[in-house]
């Protein structure tokens, strides 16, 4: 895919509509909120949605039942409603078994949730594998509530159903994949993971119908049980995958991040590393590490493929992580547009690197005559293009790939890239 | 040994009596100072003393004659002892020969040696090999010695007899060793090494009738010329050391500080870092070199044992070094403490150290129905005892040992084989 | 050679005296100015005067026509020298084709080179290889020009001839080479590069007649197309080129400054970079970059020889570069004696590079008794003799040369080449 193709100004509003429609809906590991928000993304590519029933054995794990909610509130003495689910879906923890019962204050605060530190945000938070119900609300309210009687109300189930996921594959000219993956079981977070999940679709879009070298796989999948029911079902296909990224996070100001993968010198590392470089001094990069993303399953030992996270703002080290501050005006078309064009940077290395061979490799060949060079000689500076030819030659041993050119020269893969393409027209190097 | 059963608030304590009680002995590389010593050691452990006869060949060297010391003064001309071997065994020149005359200050002045930078400390001088006599004393004092006739007196005899020196093994399940290793040749000096044989003493001493995987051997030799004739004795035994450390001025406030071995990757020098680095930030590991301890002999080329040197303050780097201002009040119980404790660690390291393997090693297992992992998730940190498990599991491929996980994950290596024990327990590494 | 016949306080006087001699002279990259200094470096070296055609393919290249030029000037509508090759050489672009005519100044600015952020000096330039003609003057002056009529001569020849360099060989026991290259193309510049030919032909004449291992050559060609023309014809004896040197900016105040071979792990990498580790804090070793002087020849990648770049300022980073600033006063004698004692601090290295085996591998060897060591033991400082040394002993195994040796110990090499040589005296190392 050429890059000057695919960005344009409108890329980052775009993605961010898309976020902004999807953020209301209230998603889970399982159940409708998953649903509804794969049919949204349907409206933009040809996703293929794929149910997986609860009792499945994926791995060590087994898929859950599924959970679906209808309403939830709890009521004071008054009847009235002082906390309500329809205001806000992190009001309620996550996979709650329904409840429907009166109970003091003090009892009642057992099941609430606060984040004492924040008081004035809901802090989002979930019990999967527990049966447990819960409400989440700032700590504000709760200090505020009086002693007395509260009906709690959950409306939710809990039973034998799907596990459901999204998935979308862009075939190249190779069956050699780079994998992309967001995770889709966030309730009405923006940042973590709606900007994800729109980012990879318009990503997927802007795709479809070019010509590529690698193919592409697009997965919007639950957390953790998402990611190793795919890996449980597709095991025999992995060995096709030969570069990844975890896609979270990435319409915040913060960042850009890179968590390498559990290789640490995987070509996506290397890339990745590479572009994060020259997105300027607030970019870093961390080695692996076993808590995070989907990465934790991609990269677990039996596994163990070049997957990488990429973020904005490093999970957990902002104060809205996995709060009601996590919303649409935490995120912005800016940032989601650079943090796409970064993705565009990346594959673009990913489908130009190449082991170039000097075809006069016994002392430098003669620009000049080959209009490759300026005419008038002495000049102090050299044009980084001229550097860039200078550094494609003298490194085209085929032992250097691009990348490794680029990262040596500290230049832009794409000055490396061009400048190999006009060495190669010339006849300079070998095809 | 199980490091709980081994420490206890005491142990600084009864190090330091112990250090108090050898210090007034006068000890040389020879002669019945070293005895006296071991003679002592003996009533703490089941010490074997071996005596080595003068000119035994020992590679390169030759066991010298046995210096023993009864009394030396000088006095002056009006008889009165203005230098006295009762009051400080640092004011003979080690290995003086036998001397008795008169002669003037000026002559006097050549056999005299002081600190002028540190004129009221007595420096601690030697002379092995080569016949000499000579007096050391405060500069100030030898500033204020008026001219005249002096007479000295030094009471020694320098004859065949032996090299003495003391062996400690601890039988554990491997024939193979963790040597330690301590000086006995210095005289009236509490850091170097009074500290280094009351640890080391202590240590044996607490690990008697314990069950270990490695064999200790603990050793308290005479600096190089015992070094050197233990390793030429125990040449065809060498192969079964697999780790080692010189211990020695161990109980100052300076440090720790460990060199590493000659091998410089040797299992000692990543364990004996990961403990300093854990240690705090004054903790200094240098790469080997070749001046110091009888790590210099357990490092040399033909020789090249995986042996460190483990202090406090660096030798030669503090001001009290071979003076007499390292007197007992220079060390102290509560650094004797932390430096029996390091050493503990890195036993507990060397001793529980393994190559783990993950039985499930396809993405992550399911920790919380194991009951492992915390039931509600979404909070924004992670217990260490999580991440842990979460690194064990990760890096569970049998190719990463505790240690490398724990250097890896930044981490105590305790918490590291904690987590391994916990997932043994639950079946989640293979045994 | 022994380096301590090599230096004396007159080196620096005598390099300087002879870079004076030839900075006069206008060089081009082929063409009497060549032949001239040839001629000139030949009253003090046996210099074997290569000429080479016209027309001769050389790699990718062709050896060029060869450039004379008599006479240049600009003269005013007064019929007034306004700019005369008489008064600088650097007035004329080097290759200029001949012309004489009358041009407006608005015409004639086209063929103007100036430096408008450096408005008082000359800039350098040339057009070898395109037909064209130009001056060079200070930007002041070209802004002090009125408008009106100018005449512009320059009496140049571009006809078949020869390129000429000029190549001096001393003869080691060794068949093996030190190749130390200068080039010989620039016209009236100090720096760059009169004090390089002037410091190898010092060098060279310091050589003759000496004992050396390996055999010296030096080169004294025109930049790139002189190399590219030397490297194929001399392209079956390259394998016995084993360090080598180019040679520039060797007078000026800044630096030194080593530019590493592509190799990049080279002996002569390892070595240049110990010196300047040695020669203080300004000094600065950089990796290898394709831009730069005929080091880019002696390592495109079907070359790849152990060759590096020394200088004091690196090229392009100082002001003077490429002006009429760097003139004879842009650089002194004494720092092109320290260049040349670095160059002879360099040959050392290489001359006494050895890998030495200790005799007595098990512990140390008794240094005392060969009185290798002090008989008074108990200091807190050794001497960097002994320490020296011990540094020799330990790593004396046979895998490591003398100077890993130094470069692990941070000590400079002439200290470990003479304890190997005290030791090897004594026996204590294998021959």
């Amino acid at each position: 895919m050429g890059r000057a193709g695919c960005t344009d100004a409108s890329a980052g509003e775009e993605i961010y509509r898309l976020a902004a429609e999807i953020y209301p809906i209230c998603r889970s590991i399982t159940g409708d909120g998953v649903r509804q928000t794969l049919q949204h993304l349907r409206g933009h590519i040809d996703l293929d949605i794929r149910e997986i029933p609860s009792g499945t054995t994926v791995f060590d794990w087994t898929v859950p039942r599924e959970w679906n909610i209808h309403d939830a509130f709890i009521k004071n003495v008054e009847g009235k409603r002082i906390l309500d689910f329809r205001c806000s879906n992190l009001h309620v923890l996550s996979y709650s078994v329904p409840v429907h019962t009166n109970l003091p204050l003090t009892q009642l605060r057992e099941h609430i949730f606060t984040l004492p530190d924040q008081p004035d945000v809901i802090p989002y938070r979930t019990a999967y594998y527990a049966e447990r119900w819960g409400f989440c609300m700032t700590h504000n309210q709760l200090l505020a509530l009086p002693d007395g009687i509260y009906e709690v109300f959950i409306d939710s189930s809990l039973e034998d159903g799907h596990l459901t996921y999204g998935e979308y594959a862009h075939q190249g000219e190779s069956a050699d994949e780079f994998l992309m993956s967001a995770h889709v079981c966030h309730p009405s977070l923006a940042n973590d993971n709606c900007s994800g999940l729109a980012l990879l679709t318009y990503l997927a879009r802007r795709l479809h119908g070019r010509k590529t070298r690698f193919s592409y796989r697009f997965l919007f999948i639950p957390g953790t049980i998402g990611a190793i029911t795919w890996l449980a079902l597709n095991e025999n296909n992995l060995g096709r995958i030969k570069h990844g990224l975890v896609i979270s996070c990435v319409g915040d100001g913060g960042g850009p991040t890179y968590k390498k993968s559990r290789r640490g010198d995987a070509l996506i590392d290397l890339a990745m590393s590479h572009v994060l470089k020259h997105a300027g001094p607030q970019a870093t990069v961390n080695d692996f590490a076993p808590y995070g993303y989907d990465e934790r399953q991609f990269c677990s030992p039996g596994i163990n493929l070049p997957v990488g996270l990429f973020q904005r703002s490093n999970f957990g080290s902002f104060p809205e992580y996995h709060t009601s501050a996590d919303n649409l005006d935490f995120i912005n078309p800016a940032k989601l547009a650079e943090s796409y064009e970064m993705i565009l940077i990346v594959m673009d290395i990913v489908e130009r690197n190449c082991f170039p061979v000097n075809a006069t490799p016994k002392c430098e060949p003669q620009l000049g005559r080959r209009g490759l060079y300026s005419s008038v000689g002495g000049d102090k500076d050299t044009p980084s293009q001229n550097m860039a030819l200078l550094w494609v030659l003298n490194l085209a041993d085929g032992r250097h790939s691009l990348l490794d050119i680029a990262i040596r020269a500290s230049m832009p893969f794409s000055l490396i890239a061009d400048a190999t393409h006009r060495l190669r027209e010339k006849g300079l190097l070998l095809d």
